[in-house]
């Protein structure tokens, strides 16, 4: 048995080479960008008017003139008009090309027109109303880099400057493998010893928040099926989830199934509570990360977001966030083993709290849904006071 | 021109009856439930043994017995068994249903076995390594309401009970209509007073997060070609989320059109920034809704998570949810405008602190990349304090 520590580090170093591929823009909301993006002309890319108005030369207005007889519209979409007497001025639209000419738009607001002559009624100050060219970003400056996760903000900035497809980290193709004979399908009315299969779906739904869409098995507690359906998932697959079968009971058999396989390994028992009979190793044959949970619901949702997801991050070369909560109670942990306590999140003042979640036991599926996340506890000889920081890692996505 | 707050609760106040749908359960990762779910059976449904190890009658024990012989093995997935002799016991695996005539269950890691008789090696407490039959749930209570947003650990839950098809809150048909003769395609190569059209995608991507997948449209700036399309998308759709086109230029036509096409104006122009120029309205003959924001990048993404999303919430029946944040700086917020201030989020010992974004007005694109959302600051004739609690709407999705 090895600590929470070791088996952390362990996980995060045998990262999986992901590999990018191209989507076209709208598909890569939710996945990292691979590729540094720059701007591909000045943002904005010419002096822009920011107000429907008139446009006009300065000097005059500051030489006293208020009367400014129209010489023509600029709409935008229009290419640069010019201004061909000092005099005049150019009606432009929010959006329009400033004309060659003028250096300060006045809006409506501010004006009285008659006749096609604008008056100026309110002070105006030299360059108002207009969003230089540039001002924002230069051409060439990097707007986005590599490993950033794209939102529907990224998306409008690649959209400005023209990537119609995107390069992103490409998915691990992943299999969540049910193990026992106990499982029965989600639409099975179970005898009364059977229960029906929750933690393969939950796996694939959790993996959805980034795109990957995984497959599902269910195996047996029988040697010979276990072995075949082991074979067939490493060949297809980058990562195996696996819950159940790796407890020390009579008939759990994937230890030694994968030993036999040819799978090395890398631990086996975490001190740890839930989640202590995770084991781990990787297939060097067909390249595959197995991640074998043990079957309680919260011991497999927990190692889930304890362990794969920031061997996801780290398999993408992104940093792996990292977030700490106050603790709202008091609490004793007892040596030997690191836990993991599901939490509610409370707010207060600005402040994020942790409040304990009831709890019967690691097969309680029921508490998982009270919860927002898992508190992060070492043992130690004194008790965790009330408004102490500790770390947590979330498990809910918010929008 | 209405205040924020009046602008506000007026969208709130014309919700949309968005009605149900039923979907397969991994397909409503996401999405809001519509009803509630309750515990088809007990949870867990049988007395459950925790550990793998024996079961025994707890009163041999306490008469000092201390070696079993060993009747069977209970494995997962297999009726309940009975122990025929009280000074026997029966192997059992985690996830077996505990045998009648058992109470007590002694894991392997406490016991010496050889020749078919266990040895009890550390002290047992009555009752132990079982998960009582109902001791999370009884059968009948309710597990999930209806308007819980449901991801992994409801997907858990929905499918211990069976739920294979759920029933959902429906979408509504969404189009992001972008209005502007100045904008291209994003795969064009836009001429020098031309730019990209960002915001319909954006929108689209930000609805993508909900599950909507809009449409988007592209309307020119002529009256013809404005009311034919809107005529068209207000046919089509539930929601019409427009961008541009309702400022005071010559060509900002989309005011009058919807006047024209009998679509009800609720209001237009509100007193903040950015996003003064927003209008809303309700067309009674389609049922649609028209948020029109306008065009400029910040505005339009402002717009979306100030009164779209709270309304999309409100639809569902859902509350909004509320936050704050606490000020890293000092500002002065004078009269008449209620302010949205784009913001990075900073962690500092549990508390969520507001760092403002430079930023260089609406038409500022770039400035979103750098936000995690938007903090809400009333004018006052005093300043605001750093560590000062305010309203925060993130507009980021956090994994």
């Amino acid at each position: 048995m090895i600590s929470y520590q070791e088996a952390y580090a362990q996980v995060l170093a045998h990262p999986l080479a992901m590999g990018e591929e191209c989507v076209s823009l709208l598909d890569s909301v939710g996945r990292m960008l691979a590729e540094d993006v720059f701007a591909d002309r000045d943002f904005p890319p010419f002096n822009r008017a920011t107000k429907d108005g008139i446009a006009l030369n300065f000097e005059s207005y500051a030489a006293g003139q208020r009367t400014f007889a129209i010489q023509g519209v600029a709409p935008a979409g229009m290419p640069q008009q010019t201004l061909v007497q000092d005099q005049h001025c150019i009606e432009v639209m929010t959006g329009a090309v400033v004309p060659l000419g003028t250096d300060t738009v006045v809006m409506y607001e501010h004006l009285e027109i008659k006749e096609g002559v604008a008056t100026i009624v309110q002070e105006v100050k030299k360059g108002q109303n207009i969003h230089y060219k540039g001002s924002d970003e230069l051409a060439g400056t990097k707007l986005l880099s590599t490993g950033t996760p794209i939102s529907a903000v990224e998306i409008g900035i690649l959209a400005s400057v023209g990537k119609a497809k995107v390069q992103v980290f490409a998915l691990p193709r992943v299999c969540a493998v049910a193990t026992g004979d106990e499982l029965v399908d989600i639409d099975e009315v179970p005898l009364p010893h059977q229960i029906r299969r929750s933690n393969s779906i939950t796996l694939q739904a959790a993996l959805s928040a980034y795109g990957i869409r995984a497959k599902a098995m269910h195996l047996l507690d029988d040697k010979k099926s276990i072995a075949q359906g082991l074979e067939r998932a490493l060949a297809e697959n980058d990562v195996l989830l696996l819950s159940g079968g790796v407890s020390k009971g009579k008939y759990d058999y994937i230890p030694e199934v994968m030993e036999q396989l040819g799978v090395e390994k890398i631990f086996h028992r975490v001190a740890q509570r839930p989640g202590k009979p995770f084991w781990f190793g990787v297939h060097k044959a067909t390249d595959t990360i197995i991640f074998s949970f043990p079957g309680n619901p919260v011991s497999t949702f927990a190692n889930f977001h304890l362990y794969f997801k920031p061997w996801l991050h780290t398999s993408w070369k992104l940093p792996v966030p990292e977030k700490t909560i106050k603790l709202k109670g008091t609490l004793e942990i007892l040596p030997p083993l690191t836990r993991f306590m599901q939490v509610t999140e409370e707010w207060s003042g600005g402040t994020l709290y942790a409040k304990l979640v009831m709890e019967n036991g690691s097969g309680d599926l029921t508490s998982l849904a009270k919860a927002d996340g898992f508190i992060r506890l070492e043992p130690r000889d004194f008790p965790y006071e009330y408004g102490e920081e500790v770390p947590y890692v979330p498990t809910r996505i918010r929008k």
